[in-house]
């Protein structure tokens, strides 16, 4: 049995043929043997896939029991067809399993254009059923399941203690790296035994959803089909989590979510650095929130980091067009650590250093500081590499 | 006498020893005979360099003379010394021109870190002010003095008869092509011998440069020291401009704007396509440029026209997360002419043909077809290409 999986919990995934190699696996199931509540917070995207319609109006739900996966074809379609193939998949799978079809959630991610090849689907979903079980390599092969052009699958997992029950929260997730004509789709789907009200769970993963995956980008692209699915089934017993207990279920989803998010531009092709804004001092969170994404939008900034250059001037400059009212005059800046820029002037630093600990390290932090407030926000972000534009520019040659 | 250079001003562009070749001008010298109504629109960015600071608290003026622009190292600081080195180099015009400092406006441009070099500055100033002309090439050499990584000069002209008088308008301008440490600066001076109210030169600047400076990108940074300024000295004699003569001026200074904002991304180092956005069928112009914008800022959509992919998804995408509500089942596609998307869902079209149009063509055309009202807006941008990223990592090796 997994450690990571929570209890009343199976997964499978498999190779249904949509992939080009049986390598990659390309259908996933996660399976609750008892009705779970289950919350959804979607893309943004005015335009988006039927499987995002679908899991809307299923959603909050306390009696959902499986979420279905199809990668390699995106079922990105706004259309008849499209809502059809999302209602198909989550009947094959009610048969597969013996479920009501009601209490599926489906998502859908890799190349558009085409429609879903519904025969492979489904008979990957029956093969899937087959297969559910509760080792780890079962959870592994859900998270491969889903991806597209991940290099690396995506589990991020918690414990902790809840009125005196050992509680899991696990989630798994794939990317949003940008090769091929697929629509960047983010998709999670985060797993617990913990016995949580519907409505604390849609609250809970909303807010969760703000501090991890809606601070990530790779280019600012927001998919037609982002997704994430919170799944809580309550094996470990109890009455709901309340009060205190709820708090601290909730501070384990939101690490969990960040963990997850992280991964996201962690992995993206072509990058040679994660980036992570910290914006300190804004007046409120969505002011924070506002500059630390414009930074890690800007391709200036992230082509300077890919060259490992301090260069402090685009990173104020990007900040002040955020649209956010500020003093530049109070305005510092660190990267690694070190000071750049201070009160609105730059210091002497030692330009070799910092470029050498930017080249030198994965992971790069830039700090800004303003005096405004006390609020603040952290943003995570790729740098932008020649190979980044190569993988995205030429994916058809 | 130069056809371009409007009557009763004089240019000049020399080489001061800030650049460091001598075949490259960096200061540039727009003197007036008389005084001029002058009107300027500015960064919104809020952290500002100095002489943006100096120029707005000196328009809109009646009494405007000259504008000097220095480029090689800009004036980019907010503190007391990039203040004092503004004013020092519109006093250093005054004196060289017989002119009152207060009469003279300012512009900075070029690679930041370092406080200008003033003595070179004030001594290419007086240099400018010896060889100040009203033939092409003083014009030419103003052009050129203010060029950073722009590989050609940008000037841009149009005569009309207004009230029995034919009026000249031409602007020169710098553009935005990122490479170096720059600030991404974009500096624009219109000048005309048309007479024009004062409050009819800010309003009318202002809604020129809405309809094209505002409506181009190259990296979507906005630079803290973009400035377009507008100099109208009345020279060829007369009232000043009413009624329906006002309204062809400002459709003509318009056309002026348009053609030199186009120049810029047309000239965006690295970048193998001009890209024009049309969005139409929206409720307000704003939600046109607001889409149009985010279509043109999408690193996907840069970079697949780079590599001439017909990719209507990420296209329909990028307007989808622009924040403007839209119907999805009623939007169309075109690019270079060709339908693509109809009606919210893909046609069958000839792929090869397309991506061949886009590979064969310098400028490429994405036309967007809501169904939600009559306002429309064009955005022109670059693709964005391995070169782009080099040229914008690597500057320092």
């Amino acid at each position: 049995m997994s450690d990571q999986l929570p209890q009343g919990f199976r997964a499978a995934g498999v190779y249904s043929g949509v992939k080009r190699s049986s390598n990659k696996l390309d259908v996933a199931l996660l399976v609750s043997d008892r009705p779970a509540v289950a919350a959804g917070v979607y893309t943004q995207n005015v335009v988006c896939g039927a499987p995002v319609h679908l899991n809307r109006e299923r959603t909050p739900s306390e009696t959902v029991r499986a979420v279905v996966i199809n990668s390699g074809v995106a079922n990105a379609c706004t259309g008849e067809q499209g809502m059809r193939d999302a209602v198909e998949m989550t009947e094959s799978t009610a048969t597969a399993c013996g479920l009501a079809a009601q209490d599926v959630l489906v998502m859908s991610t890799g190349l558009i254009g085409e429609h879903l090849p519904m025969e492979k689907i489904c008979a990957g979903i029956s093969d899937a059923a087959s297969k559910l079980a509760d080792h780890e390599q079962a959870l592994i092969d859900a998270a491969r399941g889903m991806m597209t052009t991940d290099t690396v699958h995506k589990i991020r997992s918690r414990q902790i203690e809840l009125d005196g029950r050992r509680v899991t929260i696990t989630g798994i997730a794939k990317g949003a790296a940008m090769i091929g004509p697929n629509m960047a789709t983010m998709l999670a789907v985060v797993m617990t035994d913990a016995a949580v009200a519907v409505a604390d769970a849609q609250h809970g993963l909303k807010d969760a959803v703000d501090e991890s995956f809606n601070c990530i980008s790779v280019d600012g692209h927001t998919s037609t089909s982002d997704t994430v699915l919170l799944v809580a089934n309550g094996a470990v017993g109890g009455e709901a989590l309340s009060g205190g207990e709820l708090a601290k279920f909730q501070a384990t989803l939101v690490e969990v979510c960040e963990d997850l998010a992280q991964s996201i531009p962690a992995d993206g092709e072509g990058a040679s650095h994660l980036i992570t804004v910290e914006v300190h001092g804004c007046q409120s969170r969505t002011d924070a929130v506002t500059i630390a994404k414009t930074i890690a939008d800007s391709p200036l900034v992230k082509t300077a980091i890919a060259g490992a250059d301090p260069n402090w001037g685009r990173i104020v400059s990007a900040a002040g067009y955020a649209g956010i009212a500020f003093d530049p005059t109070k305005v510092s800046l660190l990267i690694n650590g070190m000071l750049l820029y201070e009160k609105g002037a730059p210091v002497e630093f030692d330009a070799a250093a910092v470029s050498a600990s930017i080249r030198d390290n994965r992971d790069t932090g830039i700090v800004l500081l303003l005096d405004e407030g006390s609020a603040s926000a952290r943003f995570w972000t790729t740098d932008l590499t020649a190979e980044y534009v190569r993988l995205n520019a030429d994916y058809h040659t």
